[in-house]
């Protein structure tokens, strides 16, 4: 039988890992110290779930124990020894990136859903805790954020925010719920990237969609 | 007889509308895609408000009802199916804008004040309720804010506030307050547009006034 | 006998106004309006402290008296006067930012132990207290964060930090830890900036330690 709080914590924790690595990667080449590459890490790991806890008025998650400190810390560690074997895995942290993302939503909308609001603000805050630290590294590093313009990644979030809403209305057990919601929004995220599924892109002046 | 409550909303649902639109419109030669063009008009239309209401340390305004996110959606689909209308409609556009912005303002202020604090307070609020959103589209497409460099905008914000407060000690009645202090507002940005007043530039090094 | 509390407030004072300094020069050469420099000065000076303030769930501290607007305002008008001279004067501001940043450093972390929080949560919120304030600058005036690659400044928040919960631990009393504390990261910043210490870079691709 699988432990399924105890799965959680460390798809929660490979999830950290692969977003803080995102984080620290894209302090490479912008001329970044140690330090700064790791608070990178930190900011992209963290950011999302940080916004949505000051909304709904909760604590900060990350400030009631500090393994995302140390995930980050590690995420660094094993940027700078193992980088030449990092090259070789980025399809496995894209998939840590995609199933920690799933993880991400989902713990996003339960904790709004726990919080008292209706499911439209939890879909909402589903995207905010899997997409906003990317876009907080991105403002960081100075580039317009990747969010906005690359393959479909929030609507990924809304799409699974919106499983779990059926599901639940549908009466689908808790657990399932979970694992269905999670899982829409890795398939959706891998699908994209592997076939390159864009969104139509939005044009000035013309505002024309765009094949 | 006016219904002033109704026709409240009706004008914070225009300046919305506006506010959406100006994201929307920055998104554009971004090469950013629909759902990017979406947060951006969304996070214009309602990030003054909801900095202002984690400062106070109330629930964020948009997250009670979903109007904010649809009108978003209406301003982008308008977007895309009026754009070459949406050319000879900019003076339409900035009026929105400006009577939207001297809403937003004053719902500011009372807000601040509804929470208990000084009068300073609700002029630093009415201020950031109408100008952040503007700074944080700015920020995610990758320019330097115009508020900062733009026709008087912000001070258009405290001169309202100013008046409120002026209105309040001089036992004024709360109907004529409000509509002098957004008057004040929109007045100000008009004519700061219409004759192009800008305050004096800040420059480096030298630091004088620059006419 | 020094009265504590009263120098206190004053190296407060005098920290913020270093702070804004270094804000409102940002913004020269940016093409800036005077009331843009004077946003941009106080965000640099009261941004640390707000953000660790929405974390902790506190009302932000600039909120409850208006000293640090009007200190920003005495920056301002002291930048427009007082330009020439200041370039004669830069290692005074270095002195103050130094001496500001170290009590902002002790600031954040008894705030943060008053609000019942462990030591490794308070030294990062002395740390976000030292250093947000420049991130935000930067961000705004559109520069990748110094922050991130400049001389040692934020490990020199962390390094007080640690002397503080030393101290502590140690049973020094309250007033002495404070000043060890904030000595610890006024001498840190001072050697750092005097020897061009600096942290080594964090290279892309390779990740290697860089000399």
């Amino acid at each position: 039988m699988i432990d399924l709080p105890q799965f959680t914590i460390v798809i929660d924790y490979l999830g950290t890992f692969a977003f803080a690595i995102s984080g620290i990667r894209a302090a490479g080449g912008k001329d970044f110290d140690l330090f700064g590459a790791y608070v990178i890490g930190l900011v992209t790991a963290t950011g999302g779930g940080t916004l949505r806890d000051i909304l709904l008025g909760v604590r900060p998650f990350w400030m009631t124990q500090p393994s995302y400190l140390i995930i980050t810390g590690v995420a660094l560690l094993a940027s700078l020894l193992f980088s030449s074997t990092f090259r070789y895995l980025s399809k496995a942290f894209f998939l840590f990136d995609a199933v920690g993302l799933g993880l991400f939503v989902v713990v996003g909308i339960e904790k709004t859903l726990a919080a008292g609001f209706p499911f439209w603000v939890a879909i909402t805050m589903g995207m905010i805790t899997g997409s906003v630290g990317g876009v907080i590294r991105d403002v960081l590093v100075n580039e317009v954020p990747l969010l906005f313009r690359r393959d479909i990644y929030a609507l990924a979030c809304v799409a699974g925010g919106i499983a779990y809403a059926l599901c639940f209305h549908l009466h689908v057990s808790l657990s399932f719920t979970k694992i269905i919601a999670a899982s829409v929004v890795i398939v959706i995220r891998v699908l994209a990237v592997r076939y390159r599924i864009r969104l139509p892109a939005f044009e000035k002046g013309r505002g024309e969609l765009q094949k």
